[in-house]
């Protein structure tokens, strides 16, 4: 094994691309090449520290030990189309898509079958910004990298970009693309949905004055999940249709009891609901310190509502 | 005028009541009298600087001029009962409650008539902690007061009342009774709903363990908002059935036409509800803004979807 620093071309520098590339240039992990379809972009992350050296066109380039998508899940097989050069060469091809089933269809459909380099990934971190601008090099640390290797993917695939994940600050879990549609779906996909809808809603009140100006609460951290990218979420919806769809309609169903039991006076039903999901909230604060003190994310206890 | 300090009785030390306590002797606005239903919390109060003076029996006490009611929405009658013989001599009746209108019903069931000391209030603050432990002096700076008068309320007392909560940092601003049920229905009753149901949609899903664990940002933020007093949000949803039911109907209606577009990969409508929602909450972001740096509140400026 080599001791230089591997070469990393990250191609899409978004908040999660641009983070990554800080990250890495600030820890002295890799040697940072990037790439975006906005022009001005790679040399905004040239002078902020983002990127050593900006790749302008990838037929200039010959080779590189890791590619990083980190562009929008539907934009992944139109870049596959212009880097499949680079790709027999590379010891890792990796991703940092919110959806992983999609992305793994479109490396299959591009390239004729999926390469050993190839590892599917996805960092549990965000931020309320977007862009080059926002790019954090700390983004990462304490939180998750789901890897979701494949049977094709080798050994050394999986131990490189483990290893970079790991020096940026993230905790590394693996995770079948199947699980992980799933997970997120729950966890994020339908989260971010409900926000995106509810605001909406309101902001279409014909009223709607007062309600943003006397927002409480509640409808204030709505309203920062919102605040997301359009484009990207609009690409994960479509992209994980099945799993966003099978937990919606099961959320869609339970709300529908609560508007009963509202509806009907019912208070033990809206008791017995709102102190489950209270207990179930205290168990993820209390995973949520777990982490934040260094726990092993194996060690964490688990949940019995 | 008097230039002493007002007596001001505050019943039931949860975290508001508590923190109002704690903020009026901490700005040395009035002298304060706590009562709770469980014996040990005005002790508790006496101790931490909450309360200068433990009420165990209202029929010991023969005037105050201020008495909150700081109790869940649904004990407000059973309270009323007890202190009948205060409110003659009361300059100023008022409670914190989350919804209005089923205070004002209770008042006027419980009395006969409106009091002219009667002034309806609700504070627009809150905090993921609740009890008198989680008194926080600070609570209510910044934070907007809606006082409901109404049309028996006497103007000394509106300016007795708002007085106070000035005093202990609050922006208080008047409403009706109904129009503050529906602003409040649509941006904290609904919220709440949502999180508390989603929340629990999850837990009870068979494999949630990798849910809670992996949990994103977004769910994050839905449990924040479901970590609040469950007997307190029972109350507000059984006493604010009318409004809540409306604003959650629409958005039921709104988040099938998103269920729809999903199935049936309709980015367009996805897209163009994202960005509204997006630029609805860029708004947001202003108005909090505005308030943050002392912007009056009506000179806000109205938003145009």
């Amino acid at each position: 094994m080599s001791t230089s620093k591997p070469s990393v071309l990250i191609i899409g520098l978004g908040l999660i691309g641009a983070s990554f590339g800080k990250a890495l240039k600030a820890t002295e992990s890799a040697r940072v090449l990037g790439a975006d379809q906005q022009v001005e972009v790679p040399k905004i992350a040239l002078d902020s520290g983002v990127i050593d050296e900006v790749v302008d066109q990838f037929s200039n380039l010959e080779q590189v030990d890791v590619i990083v998508l980190a562009v929008p899940v539907k934009a992944i097989g139109a870049v596959l189309k212009q880097i499949k050069h680079l790709i027999p060469r590379a010891k890792v091809l990796t991703d940092v898509g919110s959806v992983k089933g999609a992305v793994v269809k479109q490396v299959e459909a591009e390239l004729g079958a999926i390469p050993s380099c190839f590892v599917p990934g996805h960092p549990i971190a965000g931020a309320e910004k977007s862009g080059v601008k926002a790019a954090n090099p700390h983004l990462f640390e304490k939180h998750l990298h789901i890897l979701t290797p494949l049977e094709q993917s080798s050994a050394d695939a999986i131990a490189l970009i483990s290893k970079l994940w790991t020096a940026v600050g993230a905790d590394v879990v693996t995770m079948p693309v199947d699980r992980h549609d799933e997970v997120l779906a729950a966890t994020s996909h339908l989260p971010h949905l409900l926000a995106f809808s509810l605001v909406d809603t309101l902001a279409r009140e014909s009223d709607n004055r007062e309600i943003f100006r006397y927002a409480a609460g509640g409808f204030r951290d709505f309203t920062r999940i919102a605040a997301s990218d359009p484009t990207m979420w609009h690409d994960v919806f479509l992209t994980n249709q099945d799993a966003t769809l099978k937990i919606l309609r099961k959320f869609q169903s339970d709300l529908a009891l609560l508007e009963q039991a509202i509806e009907s006076s019912d208070g033990d039903v809206l008791k017995t609901v709102f102190h489950r999901s209270k207990s179930a909230r205290d168990y993820f604060t209390q995973v949520l310190e777990q982490r934040e003190n260094g726990v092993a994310f194996s060690a964490i206890t688990d949940y019995t509502p």
